[in-house]
């Protein structure tokens, strides 16, 4: 497979002095891993019209593929998210469990430090590496080592900013699966995810229904509802309202849309959370003593100072294009307009997967009625489907945080 | 009492010309109105410790005193309303039922077409002018005349900008109260509002407990809870990231956040909207004809044009740095915090009024279950109070649309 070796050794030159701390490499864990790049070998052909090519992909791989390759299973990450979801990636400032939610430092998708699934991938765990062959790929239109439009556009020796063609989760899909064609699998006994990633394996059920096993698709669904639409324009018109976001041109500008993408980080940040659980962590508690000191911009509460230190470490480690396309990826998607002339059971006549289908009861932003909506859409299909919503108060982000109640669902499932 | 006699003849210029249409003047309204205006003869002594001179008010009547001056009903607005409460105040664009909310354009506080709770005020409504005299000021820091960030700082012959005390709640019930008296009115026959109106209506409770009879406080808390206090920081944020707020000393530049106040109007009008009545109203419906156009930037839901249209129509009639005071002063209300010493009940010992709470099944802004807790710490502090919940599904701006439901229970809490 054609590997992209300068990068390689870039990065192998990060990891060679460390050595991995004995307490993140605990029994379960992949231990350490690093991120490897795949050059596909086609350009990709985009629901756009357009052609993408080059195309480069961010991938890590936990666990053994089998002789007979019947046992991968694609991991898909959500819209901040990276290639590196388990394991321990060697990093010069170590991920630590601030006294913020422990989401806040995977979901992140630092690239390093511990996978942002990590809890859920390796020996044992819900997607359990002694028996399966995980892929985890940074997705089309990504900042993590995936083309996307930080990456140079040939036609022009410059990066592509916001002459990026405009991608869609089928896309996504399409790109993951060249990837794993190179990488000689053609069928996978799994696909999974949470959120964006969710819908990326649902995407994988339908259009490639001879192709996948199972799909496990956790607080996602097959149509983000209007308010969900909404929230992400919103993210998105703050970025683009920042003048440092220079039509989609900051590159090489020395500026870039951080105070755009720190309140669109805001925005995305507190639907991903229940009002109770900022309750529970937060209260009403001030930031200063035990009054206020009536100032206009600085934060008061702590939850203002929650929220600014969100938007300070989002903006260092993601790039605002990625965050356009890819919330306008996940803003398009819906199985019945693409698939289904409008009926969503249409769209699903060509599942073949077994469906395993997770909800969270405090989850606002990917509510359980919407996966409620799929599980009967598949039922009446005469698809086989398992549904469960957990009742548990993290909101949207209990797809990083409720691992071990997922874990034997997952486990279950996949052991059927 | 203290005219501004110029801004009155600028005013009465306006209204000259026109005739009140027929359809604005139906049985049950307070007819043509204009707004006054009036000096407060002392400084106002501030929480903040500044004082604040000279302070002018926007204020509205409808109805008449009674000889015995008590009559009187003071109603407070929300965020971004006015004095103009009711009645029809001519204009050049006359209000219109475009094919948004009702509440779009009313709540919106235009000053001018029909008052923002024209429905609510008038003969035989809830706030029955056959029957009370009612007042409806603009709120201290406000932007449509009443003295605020954009009015001159008599230090420095220019605008304040941010350099404008930070305001409470408090401080602006002060200012009403001073109002009230000039109008030779001391004591209120009731104090009524919605959401920060409605803290308001609590504040003048608590803090005036002799001379308020009655109270409604409708979609509203005692303290917002800490997503709320989060959608407002991220407002503000949004406003102050943006270059052309320029430290709060936009004014006379040239230049106004409108960007930032943009993003801000879009996050409140979400959180004034329940998921189900965009759903109700928008769906997942396209902008053009029957599929999406790989559009970067520009809308391809309608729910995301709308969002522009509230978003450009806020930004002309609404002052940035008003947007920031106000939603500062709605952040830190706390009775427990301010008079209770963190004890809810011990904050309301002193109030004498009756209370009526009304909350709304589907505002999650404002939700029920605050005014229940509130309901819950007068009832055990020995008050009157009647709550209702109504059940209704436009979220927290059901405190403007639904007069229908409410009408009765206002009515007969008054009339007792």
């Amino acid at each position: 497979m054609p590997l992209d070796s300068k990068r390689r050794e870039d990065m192998e030159d990060m990891i060679a002095p460390m050595t991995t701390p004995a307490s993140r490499t605990a029994v379960g864990s992949v231990g350490t891993v690093a991120t490897e790049f795949l050059d596909l070998p086609q350009p990709l052909a985009l629901d756009c019209g357009r052609e993408l090519y080059p195309i480069r992909i961010a991938y890590e791989t936990y666990g053994t593929l089998s002789p007979a390759r019947d046992n991968a299973v694609l991991v898909c990450h959500a819209l901040s998210g990276d290639a590196h979801a388990a394991g321990f990636a060697p990093t010069a400032v170590a991920a630590s469990t601030r006294d913020g939610f422990r989401a806040d430092e995977r979901d992140a998708g630092s690239g390093r430090g511990l996978g942002w699934w990590d809890g859920m991938i390796g020996p044992g765990k819900a997607f359990d590496t002694d028996r399966f062959f995980v892929v985890s790929s940074n997705l089309l239109g990504g900042c993590r080592g995936t083309t996307g439009p930080s990456s140079t556009n040939p036609a022009t020796g410059r990066p592509y900013g916001s002459g990026f063609p405009v991608i869609t989760v089928a896309d996504m899909v399409r790109a993951e699966r060249a990837l794993l064609s190179e990488l000689g699998i053609t069928r996978l006994a799994a696909v999974a995810g949470g959120s964006l990633g969710g819908m990326q394996a649902l995407e994988w059920a339908v259009q490639y229904g001879d192709h996948v096993e199972a799909i496990v698709a956790i607080a996602s669904t097959h149509a983000l509802h209007p308010q969900g639409i909404a929230w992400n324009a919103i993210a998105r018109n703050a970025i683009t309202a920042d003048p440092d976001w220079q039509g989609g041109h900051y590159h090489g500008t020395g500026r870039a849309p951080t105070s755009g993408m720190g309140v669109a980080r805001m925005v995305g940040h507190i639907t991903y959370l229940s009002a109770a659980s900022l309750n529970d962590k937060f209260g009403r508690r001030l930031q200063f003593a035990d009054d206020i000191r009536y100032l206009l911009t600085e934060p008061e509460f702590e939850v203002e100072s929650y929220l600014r230190h969100q938007a300070d470490s989002f903006v260092k480690r993601f790039d605002a294009n990625t965050y356009l396309y890819t919330s306008r990826a996940l803003s398009y998607f819906d199985l019945s307009r693409q698939h289904g002339g409008g009926q969503l059971a249409h769209a699903l006549r060509n599942v073949s997967a077994r469906t395993l289908l997770i909800a969270f009861s405090s989850d606002w932003l990917y509510p359980p009625a919407g996966s409620a909506e799929l599980a009967a859409a598949l039922r009446a299909a005469g698809k086989e489907v398992e549904f469960h919503v957990i009742d548990a108060p993290y909101g949207h982000d209990c797809f990083l945080l409720e691992e071990a109640r997922q874990t034997p669902m997952i486990r279950q499932f996949l052991a059927r």
